[in-house]
């Protein structure tokens, strides 16, 4: 066997991964375990995205390589679906990139601006991809906190204080994951002065912006933005499709060109089929997001209900795919979530996932229906 | 704008990237530039393959997240492949990796095994991404020679005389592309013998196996490779699924957990219906590959006439996608193509994109129609 590289070793098995494979034996042992842990949303597309798929397949010549670009429509289709919601005009040539999922696009950007030894500031609590992709560069994750009573917001000048001389780029998510968080204009313009002021690519990760939020926002909406900011964003929560690997990179001509020179280099172009069916995703009608808003609320009514059972509270103004809510003082996260699936076989997410700011918070998911859901309270109550 | 990593100071733009932008602007004046340059499959996958992704789509839940492994049948229909077609034995719970085309593969395999500094062997002339995906990782390019007279396979014996001391990997290809020399048995047994005795990760990336080939060989089938080699492969050339996006890696239980550490921090798993439509191809009977290189064999008795009206000299008995051809003496590659670009408008590559020793000769595609074979062929003898 040959030795693995120096980078793995500060790379651990994801928390989920660990946990997962213990709930999948728990249920072997016959236990009836609920999951309302994952974060991997249930529901289905648009019809008119497998629809899209199923006509492309009667079509000649679409099985070959395609652009690392995408196809001119898909990049319009990015183009509209950003001038329509968020009012941000990108260029359809040279501003936006499609991306098999946003996910890779952390990556790609890590390995397109860092190099080892530059820090990169990431969000305590956070999505873990951040720091394990810093991690696997050999550039320094930096971790900002972020607490309850500033909404979860960073604290920027405190952050200005500090040495930020290596720092080199800096991820932030908002709405935020796993708190909910929404972002305000003043929010994103601050990000924007403070990355100027430092010379930091700010990307802001906006994957939740549709879930449960009537105001949609983007970073890029500053103005400026562009020169110092880049943003990720996904059709997986939006409209289902987690599975189909269909993400976008959004900035200035040359900060695109840069990614996309790590991309060209790493893999190759989306399935064509694919890129059809992510065209009829992004032209869905406003119907579409509030159909689908009218069943998470729903379910996150009986998801309050069972932060309730559970002597949580939480903000009830919150955006994405989860609930987050605060144990009771003195309770600890990972304690209670284990308790939670010895003794009611319900698996959900301790806060500490997401980092130690994390601690004393679970994290309640939306992606079940509200039955799975009513069943879970009828467990916490009976 | 913020200045993009060291690491891309090595990577230049791809050669086929800078011309095939000349050809579009050609085409664009008006000029009818026939492209035999590129291995881009024109032709469709086998039926089974669209149908199975069409009745994916009529199923429920396939649209979210996949298991970075791949489904349970698509690790089997792998195994299953290779122990049909090159008799190898290969575990399907833990020694195949699915994965989003092979070229991917190249990154995770480089990620997982190579700190900056460590040396690579990369065939000269081979696939530019080998050397580009090293540079990336800061870790050191050492070509070795692949000649006409040695059938082009290494010269291990020479080879092992060097000092090999910080040597990590080494990339084979086999079938070789550009030259589409064949494996023998032999060939991977010395190869498995140096690997051994230098501690050197082999990695034999495999995807022209089935064309124009009657005899595939992996390197798997030696005796205790698995220690030391991996093997890639692809469905891009044996199925016509270049733009699909399905690719594979095999080896032993200990180098693929350590590649999935890489790949479970960078993607997620693959598109529930492309990974039944690789099912469906994986399965094809044995007509799909005699059908497919009926067709191959046709259109290249055209390109040996095209390399005939030339004045090349090539081996008739290659594996691969296209012929191999020797110049006259003294001509050098890039004049020859540029010549045969702005006289005839015909694009081909010239041997020098796979490196020095492909100087003095050219690659001609059998990715087009026998027509647009004979159309090139007419316009260099009339």
């Amino acid at each position: 066997m040959i030795t693995k590289a120096n980078r793995l070793q500060h790379v651990k098995e994801y928390y989920f991964s660990t946990k997962l494979r213990e709930v999948r034996q728990l249920i072997a042992q016959g236990k009836p375990v609920i999951n309302i842990g994952i974060g991997s949303p249930d529901l289905d597309p648009p019809m008119s995205v497998s629809r899209a798929l199923q006509q492309t397949l009667e079509k000649n010549h679409i099985h070959g390589y395609q652009s690392y670009q995408g196809i001119p429509e898909l990049r319009n289709a990015i183009a509209y679906f950003y001038q329509r919601h968020y009012n941000v005009t990108v260029h359809p040539e040279n501003e936006i990139l499609p991306l098999m999922g946003s996910k890779e696009g952390i990556m790609h950007i890590s390995m397109a601006f860092l190099n080892p030894g530059d820090e990169v500031l990431i969000p305590n609590p956070g999505y873990p991809t951040y720091t394990s992709v810093t991690n696997l560069l050999g550039a320094i994750p930096v971790n900002y906190d972020l607490i309850e009573e500033n909404n979860w917001f960073p604290d920027l000048e405190k952050l200005s204080k500090t040495n930020l001389s290596k720092v080199k780029m800096m991820w932030v998510n908002y709405p935020h994951m796993p708190t909910g968080s929404k972002p305000t204009k003043k929010l994103f313009e601050q990000l924007i002065i403070f990355a100027k002021q430092h010379q930091v690519l700010i990307i802001n990760d906006n994957p939740y912006s549709f879930i449960l939020n009537d105001t949609p926002k983007s970073i890029l909406e500053i103005n400026g933005a562009k020169e110092v900011a880049l943003e990720l964003n996904s059709l997986s929560k939006t409209f289902n499709m987690a599975g189909w690997r269909v993400g976008m990179l959004l900035g200035s001509q040359e900060h695109i060109t840069t990614v996309l020179q790590v991309k060209s280099n790493m893999d190759s172009g989306m399935f064509y089929g694919i890129q059809q069916g992510a065209i009829a995703a992004l032209k869905s009608d406003i119907n579409w997001f509030v159909n689908l808003n009218i069943v998470y609320k729903k379910r996150r009514e009986i998801a309050f209900s069972i932060a309730d059972a559970l002597g949580c509270t939480y903000d009830k103004d919150i955006a994405g795919l989860f609930v987050w809510a605060k144990l009771p003082k003195g309770k600890k996260a990972t304690v209670v979530t284990d308790e939670l699936l010895y003794t009611h076989n319900v698996f959900l997410a301790p806060g500490t996932v997401f980092g130690s700011n994390g601690e004393g918070y679970i994290r309640i998911s939306l992606c079940v229906p509200e039955e799975t859901l009513a069943q879970v309270l009828n467990r916490l109550t009976k």
